[in-house]
């Protein structure tokens, strides 16, 4: 039987207990919202401080050059690299996941209507983050060249629906609501096998479980800063393109940025030799500069170290919810399996908003997804094993005592 | 006969004289290039420190709500629209301007298409931004559908050029190389009148020239904020679309920001009722919050005020250049009238690169477009005019002494 003393020494034999430091995290909060926006490094103010007052207010247009504000989204995107098994000059930090995911879908139609023009469909699952499905809706609409969108809705019937008509699959590694992680190497074979591109969306598994892009030969790859990263809010995304693809493809946000010699000021757009062809305008850098922050943490531990915390987190998570609250209708959404499992866990209760409103009102920061969704992230750079101790005693106390029927808690806010 | 004396005389008139308080500007420089990147007003540390340490390090992910993240768009928009004639409600902040460009070329083409699918050309200037040109070519090649990108090499042709197989005329209102500004309004009319559509560039217009965007009768608009706006090194730009199209065009990057209801998290994108839908990802925040600084300080004086200092600005340095340079190879490249004068002046001379570099070490901060081009931009927040007279000096030096041949002037840096 655990108890907080048993947890705590947990905390003492952790190897990463010391990599907390590093942020700033309010006092009496529980953060277990990472996988919706990091925390805040405690590098993060001085290095803003430095690009505003040093870099922009002083060196002004000059640091495009001296600062090296040009060759940010790639020195970045090289950093980001080792966290994905990429190779250097394959990832660019740049605009938002989105528009990144437009940029990737359209060069990958191209590349695949060269090859085999009857390939019409693109195949992902219903539950997936709804602004990939928007984008790829988008882009079919666009395009009008009878594309189509097949939606699975379970991960099990993706195998069948990708098949010798799929153009691509577009698949998000680890899924936003209830943390199920797809076998990648198993299901990019099974993409390739058939003929089509694997598209991934690595927005909940970048920082957050191990992934190696090269291994297991993807062809595209988007994700996101802000969530396990801890770039801050609505830093920008990246994308990555195998290399072997790089010279065949063209996307279509071909702005300046992407260009081979952008100051030739040439009126004909010629892209450059690589992984910069996904660049498009000019970024915003002081949004950008942030990201090396929260990556230079990541480079102090590597991501087989984060995956065993990360696991017994969320195991011992999901062992003190269901032994501590097992009078309460809380039902585990996320994969007990490990091979299947990201780095958050999510339970369906009937009033998980409410519930979710009374956690936070009590400092256990998660969040809650539609419909009836608690979800909660662990991330091993900045958690304690007492925090989920803790964490599981408030969620208790909260249901004990009924406390989520508060009239405040029903109330909906603008982003929930 | 002017002298410094003279001068700075205007400087004791000039209304605007206190606004350059309210700019951190650094010692020794004279800085004409604020139609590239606008100086850092004051408020800009201390607003990024609030956004980092209390909004971001302590709200966390609630700041979405409470701090106001959300609606920033928006709320920056309606403060940018009463610079451009535009009416609440019609701008929002978001992405780059290229990007932004993509959505509303895009938006632009389908609304036409229903109207007249035979209209099948996209007119512009050859010497239009070439990130513009690569954008256009961009969505043409993605789109396959008979499009042409027509360019014209003089803004004389642009009116014979725009006809009835016309789909979208698409002018930057102020050329960035040359300062040539067009007759919005005129243009606007003829555009309509053969039946195309008008998407504007206000680039280098947006806090440097009045525009009127509802009483041109305007199609779309898309601009940048870290010009004359002063908002941070590639801080996110703007679109405007006027509201009679909004509820009746669609734009490909329809992420989850754009959605009516983004957090209901349907899997079919609906477009939000208006502006919004031109919204595609997160926003990096902590540079779109630097807009605000910016635009506080425009909102303290009105863009005819502005106009007034800026083109008193301009006529002094084509005086003074003209006067005390005349015996240099030095070659006005921007019309003397006003009406087709923007808020930068650019010379022409055979070694226009070298020239720059000399400045720049001597603090005066211009620009270099190739080929042959000084660029000098006046922004009449926070420039004065013994500024000018100072700069025309050191040219006059420069020229003078022949000190632009050493060596290290001709070093070609990544970003020019």
């Amino acid at each position: 039987m655990k108890d907080r003393e048993s947890v705590a020494a947990l905390d003492r034999d952790d190897p990463l207990a010391p990599l907390r430091e590093q942020f700033t995290l309010p006092e009496g909060v529980i953060y277990l919202d990472g996988n919706s926006l990091g925390v805040a490094p405690s590098a993060a103010a001085s290095r803003a401080a430095q690009v505003i007052n040093d870099e922009w207010a002083v060196g002004l247009v000059r640091s495009w050059n001296t600062a090296g504000w040009h060759a940010l989204p790639g020195r970045l995107g090289n950093k980001l690299a080792t966290l994905i098994g990429a190779k250097p000059n394959e990832v660019v930090v740049t605009d938002t996941i989105s528009s990144n995911l437009f940029k990737v879908l359209s060069a990958a139609l191209k590349l695949i209507e060269k090859r085999d023009p009857s390939r019409r469909v693109i195949v992902s699952e219903r539950s997936n983050f709804p602004s990939d499905l928007y984008i790829a809706q988008g882009l079919i609409a666009l395009l009008d060249h009878g594309y189509t969108l097949r939606l699975v809705d379970t991960p099990e019937e993706l195998h069948a629906a990708i098949g010798h008509d799929t153009a691509i699959a577009m698949i998000t590694h680890v899924n936003y609501r209830t943390g199920y992680m797809h076998d990648m190497a198993a299901l990019t074979r099974h993409i390739h096998h058939v003929g089509a591109l694997a598209v991934w969306d690595l927005a909940h598994s970048t920082g957050a479980v191990p992934v190696d892009l090269t291994s297991v030969d993807a062809d595209f790859a988007v994700g996101c800063t802000y969530k396990y990263l801890n770039a801050g809010p609505g830093a920008p995304g990246f994308v990555w393109v195998a290399k072997r693809h790089q010279l065949h493809v063209h996307q279509p946000l071909s702005g300046w940025w992407g260009h081979e010699a952008p100051f030739a000021m040439n009126p004909t757009f010629r892209p450059a030799h690589g992984i910069g062809r996904f660049l498009c305008g000019t970024q915003p850098i002081v949004s950008l500069a942030l990201v090396e922050c929260g990556l230079d943490v990541f480079l102090q531990t590597d991501m087989q170290t984060l995956r065993r915390k990360s696991l017994a987190m969320s195991d011992l998570f999901i062992e003190l919810v269901e032994s501590r609250c097992k009078e309460f209708p809380l039902e585990l959404v996320t994969p007990r399996d490990h091979a299947q499992r990201g780095s958050q866990v999510s339970f369906d209760h009937p009033h998980g908003y409410e519930v979710m409103q009374a956690l936070i009102a009590r400092g256990v920061i998660g969040d809650y997804r539609e419909p009836r969704i608690l979800r909660f992230g662990f991330t091993p750079l900045y958690l304690r094993f007492v925090d989920v101790w803790d964490a599981v005693e408030t969620l208790r106390d909260v249901l004990a005592t009924e406390a989520w029927r508060a009239p405040e808690y029903a109330e909906r806010s603008a982003v929930t």
